[in-house]
Parts: structure tokens; C-alpha cells; sequence
């Protein structure tokens, strides 16, 4: 192959926010797949709250980024050279191909995905990880199930969207907490959510209690929208810890939750999950999940951001500015 | 009866450390007992950290005491007047008695203890609800197994001691954090505690860092004990949160755990409960501990505080200091 790859490489760890200069780019051939190994051309980044704690040099569920190395990232895109026995040319996958052009993989984590389902992005939200973080974090560490009252923060965000839907799929009466007036009418019209409350414009605790408890409290993004949830639990509630986007750039130590001790006064838990441990579990969900997308009960969105790699840093800023609505993702063009 | 009956009353809501004023002294006729109901002689008033929230005018998991109310404790005595067909004249009981001289009870709530198995003072301790928060937020909250690493903070005290030495006869490797020396060798040379770290002295969290990950942490003290030991948690690790006396004279909003996010990268769940929702298996537990009792396994101790009920308030302050060593009771002479 003459091909270049361009890559995304992590230059610096940041200190807060992530700053263009925390980013360097560097440009090289395409090397031949070895046997056993396959090449994919990545069409879509997937950009993932997750991202901001790989970048920093911490011990956590999986290594940090090295300094230098191409980012970490999941994506999408056709397999255009394989010596590997299980994934042919033209190969339509999802995986952790890291935030360049061209990726090489053994197969570890790769999907082979079916298009007839849903088009290659659908594959990286509710289909990919997204769809898995918010299917397994509801049901199996929330245990939602029919007449529950679940809230979800970061409703109108990649994962809460999918997680509100399905709670109302199962019976549940959801309420989304979201930015902004559009956002929350998003989730109420579009997406049939019960309520919306926008942080934005007022004091969630008091929304929240015209509202029954809290039977189940999905949470993306921690800080003070946590503390205020955790004043209105009801019995046995569950707080599900998916994440705490809040909270990735701080330079100082996280917002603690105030109001932590109204679980033991709730007999209420905390969880928090991974979603890799459920991967043996994945195509459970992912076919549940497929026919909800088909009869039309479970709405996907997928925001696009266009200008190839170098649009990296900008769209990474947009995900922690609360810019997306549904699943954001970088299509990497021929820049 | 011309018995007269001294009450300690609520008389102001306190704002941070309850201070004397907080408290009223009443003198009264005792009446005789109603057709089911009996008079109880109260001896020992139990002390414990969750008398702080029922002074506080917040929905909780009981109703606020009342201003001009006598204050809430538990307490143990002997019945002297009985009108009610399950109590006799001469029985020791326990029950939710109230801070005062006499109490008239309806049963409910109340237990008849065999003193056979261990002395009355005890039966508000180990076989007391002290024991059963221990037991029940160990092994059915914390479900503590053979191999764990337990660690137990305010390990001194009247449940962490209990809790240490029960996770110590299954089979874990147990940790206390005590404050101060004699609470640190106490546990380790009476109570068998593998290990003490003296919070008092050094950063809990690097004295950790020479044990294996934490698979259960039973926490009755919150603050930065709670918030180090989620530094070091092992892969779904158990925090049982039995209390956070640190935070419990707070005039503010409490201290919330910065590090509350290692739950979702640990898996790790955080759980409060109640006791008194484990009622129905209290025969049970209190059965199994009074074995271990008098095969000399597990060790009691009480720490009396006299004076009667006019020492009540300071036997309170004596808790939230960490003056005491294990069980505190304040002994009600004749004053």
C-alpha cells in the first residue's frame, strides 16, 4: 500500500479543559497487514466522555494514553485489507481503532457489523458501546423495571437519550435532565420522555419534587445535579454511577456528593459499572435493542461533525460543552 | 405509684454540637400503666451517633423528636408494673425507652433479653441493635466472605468493633481506623484486627497502600476516612455506609466524597441501610453472636458513664468526640 495514515497523537496531559496544544498529528504510510491482522479504514470517531480520564496518566479500567501515542477512541469503518481468517474485505466493523485514518487490529474487540439494521454510526450509539452503557447500566445495575420512577441526567446526551427510551420502553415514567430549552424539548417530543427539567433555568431538587421519588437515578454527569437528586430518593432507590462529565476537567478534586448520607437514611445504593464486563452479553442487547429501532419505539440521533482529524480537538470540546444532542461523532473525510 | 420521673427534653433545635441549653429537665408523677401497657425502670440509656439526626427538624427515616419532647434513645431496663399480658413485674427488656427515669410501653418494639446470656448493659451492645447494625451491614449490606479485605472505620467504636470482629470470625483480613494509640492497640492486641491505622497520625490512604485492594469498607465515619479509603477500593468492592459521624454536627452541607467516581471505575457500589429493617431476622443474628460471645470470640465492652440523666448531655458529647471505647451508656442512678 502507498497510503498515509494521519494520526492523532497525545501530545501533553492536560490540565482541565484539553487545549489544541495538548494534540500533535503526524502523517505515515499504511503498512501491509501482518498475517493474522486486517486494516480498516475509519470513517467515524466516536467521541466519548470517557476519553478525557484515558488522557490522564491515572490507574484506572484500562491504561492511560501515552504521551505520543494515537489516541484512544472507538470507530467505524470497512476492512480494505485482511489476512486475518474471520474479517474479509469490505467488512463493515466497530471497534477501538484510535483516532487516525487508517487502523490495523487482530481482531481483539472488533465487531462485524449488519448494515441492513442501521447505518455504520447507528453502530457506534445505540447499537455500540453507547447503546450497551445505557442498556446494561438501566437494567442490570438499575434493575428499572415497569411503574419505576427513573431520572436521567445528561438526557439529551449520547447515552441518556438511549437509557431514557428504553426505561420508557419498560414501563418506567422517565424524567430527562438536560441543558437547554431545546434539549429538553428534544427528549419530551421527540423521544416521549415524560418530563424534562432544564438545569439551566432552574433548581433541579425543587423540579423534582413535583415529582414521586426517585426509584432509579441514571447519572452522566454528577456535580450538583447529582446532589440535588439525591435529596429526593425514594425507598431503595438505585444511583446508577455511569459517569460524571461534570466533573472530567476539573483541575481540583471532584464535587463530592453533599448529600451522600440520604442514601443510608433511603437504604439507597450507588453503583457504579463498565460496560466491557458485560461484552459477553452484548448481542443480547444489541438484537433486543435493533428491534426497538425497527418498530420505531427507540429514536437514534447521531450528530456528525465534518472536517476530518484536525476537527478532533474542537469536537472533543463540544461533547464537555454539552454542544451535542444525541451520539457525536467526527467523520474523517480525505482531509 | 408516687415514683417521680425525670425527662430529658428537647427543648432547641441544635445548630452544629447540640450545647446544654439544647436540653430540658422535667420532674413528673409516674402513672400507673393502662390496661396493655407496662412501666418500665430504666437503667442504661444507649448513646449513639443517629440521636444527632432525630434532633434535626428533616424528614428522615423517623420523624424528627418534637421540641418539648422527651429526647428518643434506646434503653434498657427492668419492668415494674405490668398491665400487659407478655411482660411481668421483673423482666429486663430493651426497647426505644426514651431519656428518662421511667417509660410506659405497649410492647412494641420492646424485647425481652435473657440475662443468662450475657448482663443487660450488653444486650444494648453486642446483642443490642449495636450488634445487629453490625451484622447485618457486614454480611447481608457488605456480604464480607472468607479472604476479604474488610476495613472498618471508627473500629473503636460500639458497631465498628463489632463489625471488625465479626468480618475477623468469617475468615477477612481486617483493618480498623481508630483515632488516637489506645483505640489502635485495643483492637488489634483485644480484638484480633489484623491491622490499625490511627487516623489522627498519617494519611489513611498511603497507610492502605500497603494492603491489597479494600473488598468491603463498613464506614460509620465519612468525611476524608471515607474519602481515602475510595483511593484504594478493589474491583466491586462493597462501601456499607452505616454512618458519617464526622459529618454529622456539620452546620453546612457535609463533606460529599471527591473521589466518588472510582466506583464506576472499580465497579464498586456504595449502600446504606437501616436496621431496623432487619427486625424479622434479628433472633437469628443475635443467636449466632451470642455463641461467639460465650466461646470468647467475640469481645464486648461497654463504657458506663455515671452521673444520671443530668450527664446526658455530655455523655452525648463524650460520642461525637470519640471519647469512647466501644459501647456508651450513661447508667441513670437514683439521682
Amino acid at each position: 500500500m502507498t497510503m498515509v495514515n494521519r494520526q492523532v497523537r497525545l501530545a501533553a496531559r492536560p490540565v482541565g479543559d484539553p487545549k489544541p496544544a495538548d494534540w500533535s498529528y503526524t502523517d505515515g504510510p499504511v503498512e501491509d497487514p501482518a498475517e493474522g491482522e486486517f486494516v480498516v479504514e475509519v470513517e467515524f470517531v466516536s467521541l466519548d466522555p470517557a476519553m478525557r480520564g484515558w488522557m490522564d496518566d491515572r490507574p484506572s479500567y484500562l491504561p492511560p494514553v501515552g504521551l505520543g501515542e494515537v489516541m484512544r477512541s472507538a470507530g467505524a469503518g470497512r476492512v480494505i485489507a485482511s489476512r486475518h481468517p474471520d474479517f474479509a474485505e469490505g467488512d463493515a466493523v466497530t471497534g477501538s481503532f484510535g483516532v487516525q485514518r487508517y487502523a490495523h487490529s487482530d481482531g481483539q474487540g472488533v465487531v462485524r457489523v449488519d448494515l441492513s439494521r442501521a447505518p455504520l454510526k447507528t453502530h457506534l450509539g445505540a447499537l455500540g458501546m453507547t447503546g450497551m452503557t445505557a442498556y446494561f447500566g438501566l437494567l442490570d445495575v438499575g434493575r428499572a423495571g415497569s411503574g419505576d420512577v427513573v431520572v436521567v441526567s445528561g438526557a439529551a446526551g449520547a447515552v441518556g437519550s438511549v437509557a431514557g427510551q428504553i426505561a420508557r420502553i419498560k414501563g418506567c415514567h422517565v424524567i430527562g435532565i438536560a441543558g437547554g430549552e431545546r434539549k429538553c424539548r428534544w427528549i419530551v417530543d421527540e423521544l416521549g420522555f415524560d418530563a424534562a427539567i432544564d438545569y439551566k433555568r432552574g433548581d433541579v431538587a425543587s423540579a423534582l419534587r413535583k415529582e414521586a421519588g426517585v426509584d432509579v437515578f441514571f447519572d452522566n454527569v454528577g456535580g450538583e445535579v447529582l446532589d440535588a437528586v439525591l435529596q429526593r430518593l425514594s425507598q431503595r432507590a438505585r444511583v446508577v454511577l455511569c459517569g460524571g462529565i461534570s466533573q472530567y476537567n476539573q483541575a481540583g478534586p471532584s464535587h463530592g456528593p453533599s448529600n451522600y448520607l440520604s442514601l443510608v437514611v433511603r437504604r439507597a445504593r450507588m453503583e457504579g459499572f463498565i460496560v466491557f464486563d458485560y461484552a459477553a452479553r452484548y448481542g443480547e442487547a444489541a438484537s433486543e435493542m435493533a428491534g426497538w429501532i425497527l418498530d420505531g419505539r427507540l429514536r437514534t440521533r447521531e450528530q456528525i461533525v465534518s472536517g476530518g482529524l484536525k476537527a478532533f480537538p474542537e469536537a472533543l470540546g463540544m461533547l464537555f460543552r454539552g454542544e451535542n444532542t444525541g451520539k457525536l461523532l467526527l467523520e474523517i473525510g480525505d482531509d
